[in-house]
């Protein structure tokens, strides 16, 4: 019996969820916030329904993990550091060299530490996170997960962008895709339910949370994904606008008097999606409420939202000639029903038929919506991105041994 | 009877086609190209196969304009000027504004001098050609056909991009699109053949020239398109990117030393699409024969190019949830069967059951292409621009008197 600590490190967070693994079994998680701010916030869950918070400072990530593992002896949650015999930590990209989850050695950091030129505010964060790990806890099984993973089995034709090829060649310049974690996740697990072997399945899965992705699945492989080089592509998000004419940058630029570049793509990712359109909240339950009181903003918007996820479900039906089931995962996704219809009742030419009655009962678990007739599923199933790291270091750990 | 003569001015170029109305019969056409250049190129084109090329200064469009008058004389096309009761002018950009072809006053001319800001490179040309009739043949009907007309039936929730939106309010930043007269003209074509009522129809035509743009065509008005607030956006073209993530041009101009975003955007436009794929050409016919010859880069370019046509098709299947006919139009639409076959072989799923014998043999006609047990039609239709500006001057013409 051993314990397995998953991590998502931000630049000043760091989110753990530790399990007892090959059970699976949750016995805590937590979060720190606010780290190297003045009044960190600790919080942990453990047990039935016990919490416990803290607000003081942590001035770094190696302190927080200290604290989070002194907190775990002091709440007899473990009575030894021994008992953690893995860490795996999520790590946003892994170009495309990481082609799978890896053991983290000097050489694997130093590669993550590069790639931060793909995602300059992730990956410096999720290697601060290995780091004070390999301080603290330097002898146990260190495992990276990486978001591009799942999607480095997408083909040429999809992954490149009609550019310069020096652009690609040079500077690497393609789409990467993300939250492969999650969309490997929902779709093994749909290709459970589906009841045939996995390499005559074709699934479409779509994590609609804050951030927000589509992915074509053909036998089990990512073959496509909607966000692109970088999460801003795609669909419409929360703060994020998706997919917008590039003509548009210096149009803009020009007219609001906005002279550094990186500043526009800063608004297009933090003050559009559906937080620009409606001007009320990046929160699609915000947005459901306005809507209910006549907001014209917010009807529109939910309109908007829905016919770009449509959009990219039908281009992946074309992507792999078929679909054999879709599914909806992450805080949108798993709980908004009224989303998951707008999305789908106007796809009957594509043979899908909403059971609109148990449709509205989802919230959060996993369940078939479509009619018994429909041709092609649809399913709700919740996401796991913890639990796919836990299982990643146990894969991973068996294989060193 | 009476003559009339459409005009598509470029900033140095001047293309133009005379019709006997209303029988609609072309009696001579030409293009004057190098305007203000050294060695400007008149070209003519009349009676059966006759051709006249003269290389000479001219110094602006009135000048072309005068020069093309005065042959027209000493050809014998026309005995004199009066002959000519209308000239229609391609404009480019209408914005919201122009929601038909007009009858050009003062006011509708600086409108469309106004509207330069939405189509830098192309208002401001199309305004000379304009000027230069109204000095030389001031009494004439003179309309304005716009390439964006067309779309002004498009839903906000097709037009609006993710984005703040009082970008929409203050700067007009919404999708426009383009192409409208050849989309409308094969749309129109297509209902024909159809046989139903035009209302009861949903048909996706796809323009594909040097440009390229897909329209969803619903009861036969545009819904949807695939260019956006200007026609860099979408499919991939001759030189022009379609789609990317905007992400990347902050990261590329880093790259690759470029200071000024207007000279990527350029790149995006000029540099892009099949040539920057390719390195090879701008033109498809070229990337075909590299292709037969085992070129790598043209046989990956030749999928990306049927798969970014193949994935808008599908989207706007699912904007008008069903669709009876696809159209193929303009240079490649018309000609590379090898294209079409690409698009549509692997959209079998969607019911398109490809005669692959007809594809192969229609080069510029008219055609229905897929097998009588094809669930959607596909037709061939070659477009024509210049006849739809002839019979909006004569539509307006009549409304006039």
């Amino acid at each position: 019996m051993s314990k397995t600590i998953a991590i998502n490190a931000g630049s000043s967070s760091l989110k753990w969820q530790l399990y007892q693994m090959p059970s699976e079994t949750v016995i805590a998680k937590g979060i720190v916030e606010r780290i190297g701010l003045a009044d960190s916030i600790f919080t942990i869950k453990y047990g039935v329904d016990q919490k416990e918070e803290k607000i003081l400072d942590i001035p770094d990530h190696e302190v927080a993990v200290q604290m989070l593992l002194d907190d775990l002896i002091e709440l007899q949650i473990i009575q030894s550091y021994d008992e953690i015999t893995g860490v795996g930590h999520r790590v946003v990209a892994g170009g495309e060299y990481f082609k799978d989850s890896t053991i983290i050695t000097d050489d694997v950091l130093a590669k993550i530490e590069e790639l931060a030129e793909l995602a300059p505010l992730h990956n410096p964060a999720n290697a601060m996170g290995i780091k004070a790990f390999k301080h603290i806890l330097p002898n146990i099984i260190s495992v990276a997960v990486f978001d591009t993973s799942f999607h480095t089995t997408m083909p040429a034709v999809n992954y490149m962008y009609s550019i310069p090829k020096e652009y690609y060649q040079k500077h690497g310049a393609r789409k990467y895709g993300a939250h492969g974690t999650s969309h490997r996740f929902v779709s093994e697990r749909a290709i459970e339910f589906l009841g045939k072997p996995a390499e005559e399945t074709k699934i479409i899965t779509c994590h609609i949370g804050n951030g927000a992705s589509i992915t074509a699945v053909k036998g089990g492989q990512s073959v496509d994904t909607s966000m692109g080089f970088t999460p801003l592509a795609g669909v419409t998000m929360g703060t994020r606008s998706g997919d917008i004419d590039a003509s548009l940058i210096p149009y803009l630029m020009r007219k609001e008097g906005i002279e550094d570049v990186n500043d526009f793509i800063d608004i297009l990712n933090k003050k559009s999606g559906i937080l620009g359109l409606t001007g009320i909240s990046s929160d699609m339950r915000d947005i459901q409420k306005a809507a209910a009181s006549h907001n014209e903003d917010a009807l529109l918007t939910i309109q908007i939202y829905a016919d770009r996820i449509r959009k990219y479900i039908a281009q992946y039906i074309s992507v792999m000639n078929g679909v054999d089931a879709i599914v909806f995962t992450a805080g949108v996704g798993e709980n908004a029903a009224y989303i998951r219809e707008a999305v789908l009742e106007p796809m009957s030419w594509f043979g899908i038929k909403l059971n609109k009655t148990v449709n509205n009962l989802i919230h959060g678990e996993e369940a078939e919506i479509t009619a018994p007739d429909s041709k092609v599923k649809v399913f709700v199933i919740p996401t796991d991105e913890e639990l796919v790291i836990a299982r990643d270091v146990q894969r991973l750990g068996q294989k060193l041994n």
